[in-house]
């Protein structure tokens, strides 16, 4: 049986390593790559992926899965074999229950999709991607239709990112969760907005990386295991347990733009740093779910990063690394303008009280749109609705509107966006768990320092990697299920005391 | 039959793609990966390297090759197709011709006698590297008589960088060079020295690679495909005739370093640049040898890079940016001190007059050593036998002698130093016959332009990319063979006009 093992653990390295060097490849793209570079790339990456894909769902892995059954039976759950067992047979079965054409059909139509939209969105030319759009969503279907026995058929969607989560739980979570947010946006909103002037003087490049590295350094990034560098669209990648890097981009005349885009990515980052090194090439190696993962990148980027208490340390360091711009502006000041509640138009620009709705609505259309019950061609409008609805605007131009996330343009309709707010739940709820255990997290935390909260990050979240599920995990390190009232005491809190509610 | 070419070339296009992704994980590796990257990246390159073995030995690529037969057969030498053809299965046989467990066995070794040397040369420890150096040159050994028929057992090794070559030509062509080379350095180095005090001033990093960049944009490279980086040892890499990058190394203390190293680099990646792009992804697609590839680094590095009439332009724009450290150094002072010679015992270091004599020896004591008349145990003090002779010194430490280079501990003994001498020998053939088919060429550089002289090679040279082989190359571009005269030549008139002689 060890031999069988061994097999199979080989086979995922070989897969593994393929898959990143295609990370890897997709990194210098972002990164480095001359423009020169673009069209052989394309190519490159897609040969690494159809070789990968050819590896993954070759019939001798499901052949090994099929003979380890029984000693996988024979382990206790959480033992690592049968853990390597079951993800490694829950990722096969996914690659192979779908037909490698069809594969190949969405992979090549997201490609000419995302390629239209980059030239669609800056036009803010809607009907160009209609098409393209009805073409994407009859994929996704088809997707979907590939595991058959689904409840809602955003189901199997929802799992390639999310797994075990069922669309009819999200609905039902993120109704309660609007039903709070919404009104608390609009109270908060109906007050004059926050000063944030303070963040948009220049700010030199170079000062504002140095000050994001020296903070996610007291995080505890490992810069021996990764490093930071500048792209357009930041992300955090990972090439081994040993090579886990994040990107940033810097706006010279705003300060929040890189320092909170560093924070956000090194916190998915020291999610798959901190993973077990015995899981190294197996598919135990790596973040449990989207909603986990995004709960580590917004708990270091708002949690904590936009907490009073840590800029409360931070502050003075701050102003004497930028003392012409902040030396004479308050600590009180600088707080409420990186907390600035406002109705905004865009998602990634959103703050933690609006952020949500935005993705919530995202989440409802995505949902209408694979039941049928809302055509392609109304979704531009039925977009202006629910902001008008969640947000109390609407956006002058499709680019600021229907347009403005990738997701739908260059993959899948279903599955992309319940994560984002699933994390921020989450994040709450593991921070609170957090403090519980160790209360040294708040008394560090005032001092600048993270050691307790890394350390136990380290070893309830990050170190078992897949193994549970986020469900499981949750469940084992809360004691209970996923809840929003950790988030919503979080989020009333905080702005109760900044808008004096 | 367009058909099987058509196949012909997805297959090689898909080992190309293997092959560049492997490139690139070592680029990263030797520029931007952090030290917890290696393990797992020295696996990543190992698979690549697996995989596109796997594929370029896959039978069908064989099949289509016999299939391709009289289709190449039925067109002249010099189309396309049928160059395509006859690089293709050159390359294929020579990949099947050694069995992939002998391969296995020489990558394994070649890893565990580099990762040795990298503890050994620092410690002055040539016996632990002798064992290595045994089993090295028995695989050496193995791996030539996989091509029975050899005259010389060292032409198959040579054959792998210098397709074509054999042992007794460049014996031959290196004893004259020998006897020629070797008393002018010893003439030249009975005069007191060149003084370059003036380049071991304190010289800016960011200030000196710019000044390089500028330089070579000059030249014709085109950072709009190809970018330079910092790393330990330069290197040019291509990743697509869209994506050819160099690497340089900067030391503060000697502006030499990294200028010398830029135009070196800048000329090896013009080459890959200039390559025909309906090459792309075949075996055309590359430098044709060794000797031609270190013909066109040496010829920018040095005939142009290190010649008067450069510097009577560019010295004022030197002094410009380092007015400091040269303002008051006469372009003379500067001239004698990029091309001072000495009796140095670092071949990579060596001037032009006395480099050769270094990668003679070498080549020399590879053959003896595979034709068995030159035992491993014997070779260090054969090696310093040798620097006395030819260069009047002798190493202290054997990290300075017989350890110096990593060629013999990382890869093979036999074929790895001979293109460095027919680079030297080829570029100033090269630079005399664009000289007279361009005479724009001379009054160009006077001027600091390089079109003529760019625009030459890339017809001449960079644009066949493998379709001739290197004798073929030189003889329809000079009209004759290889020939050590205009080399000759090159150095008497340079150095003879320095040292008065």
């Amino acid at each position: 049986m060890h031999e069988k093992l061994a097999e199979l653990r080989a086979r995922l390295m070989e897969i593994d390593d393929l898959s990143s060097a295609g990370a890897l490849l997709n990194w210098d793209q972002s990164t480095y790559m001359p423009p020169g570079g673009a069209a052989a790339r394309g190519r490159q990456m897609a040969t690494l992926g159809k070789l990968g894909h050819e590896k993954a769902t070759d019939p001798a892995i499901g052949q090994l899965l099929d003979e380890l059954g029984p000693y996988e039976a024979s382990l206790p759950p959480d033992h690592d074999d049968a853990a390597l067992v079951r993800v490694a047979r829950r990722g096969y079965e996914r690659l192979t229950k779908v037909p490698a054409e069809l594969i190949a059909e969405l992979y090549a139509h997201g490609a000419a999709s995302y390629h239209a939209w980059t030239q669609a969105r800056p036009a803010n030319d809607v009907a160009t991607m209609l098409p393209y759009l009805e073409k994407t969503l009859e994929l996704s279907r088809r997707i979907a239709d590939c595991f058959p026995g689904y409840t809602h058929i955003a189901d199997p969607l929802i799992d390639f990112a999310d797994y075990g989560m069922r669309a009819e739980t999200v609905r039902v979570l993120f109704a309660e969760l609007r039903a709070e947010l919404a009104p608390l946006a609009q109270t908060i909103t109906a007050q004059p907005p926050a000063d944030d002037a303070c963040l948009h003087q220049y700010y030199p490049e170079a000062a504002q990386l140095a000050f994001g590295e020296q903070i996610i350094r007291r995080f505890g990034y490992d810069f021996t295991r990764g490093r930071q560098d500048k792209t357009h669209h930041p992300f955090a990648t990972k090439f081994s347990v040993g090579d886990v890097r994040i990107t940033t981009r810097v706006k010279e005349h705003d300060l929040s733009e890189a320092l909170f885009s560093t924070l956000h990515e090194s916190g998915h980052a020291m999610y798959e740093q901190g993973v077990s090194a015995a899981y190294e090439g197996t598919p135990l190696a790596g973040g449990t779910s989207a909603g986990v993962h995004e709960s580590q990148s917004r708990l270091w980027e708002n949690l904590v990063g936009r907490s009073r208490p840590f800029w409360q340390h931070y502050y003075p360091q701050l102003q004497a690394a930028f003392p012409d711009q902040l030396g004479a502006v308050p600590l009180d000041t600088f707080y409420r303008a990186i907390n600035k509640v406002q109705h905004s138009l865009i998602r990634t620009d959103a703050d933690e009280v609006t952020y949500n709705l935005h993705v919530m609505l995202r989440f409802d259309l995505e949902l209408a749109m694979l039941e049928g019950s809302l055509a392609v061609k109304d979704l531009a409008e039925a977009w202006n609705v629910r902001y008008s609805e969640d947000l109390g605007i609407s956006a002058p131009t499709y680019s600021d509107g229907v347009l403005q996330d990738v997701h739908w343009f260059g993959g899948l309709i279903g599955g992309s966006f319940q994560g984002y707010t699933l994390g921020n739940i989450l994040s709450a709820q593991l921070f609170e768990t957090a403090r519980k255990a160790e209360p040294a997290i708040d008394s560090e935390l005032a001092q600048g320092e993270f050691g307790a909260l890394h350390g136990w990050l380290r070893e309830q979240i990050y170190s078992p990697g897949s193994k549970y599920t986020a469900s499981e995990l949750v469940e084992r390190v809360t004691g209970g299920p996923l809840t929003i009232v950790p988030y919503l005491a979080y989020l009333r809190g905080k702005y109760g005391e900044l808008y004096a509610l």
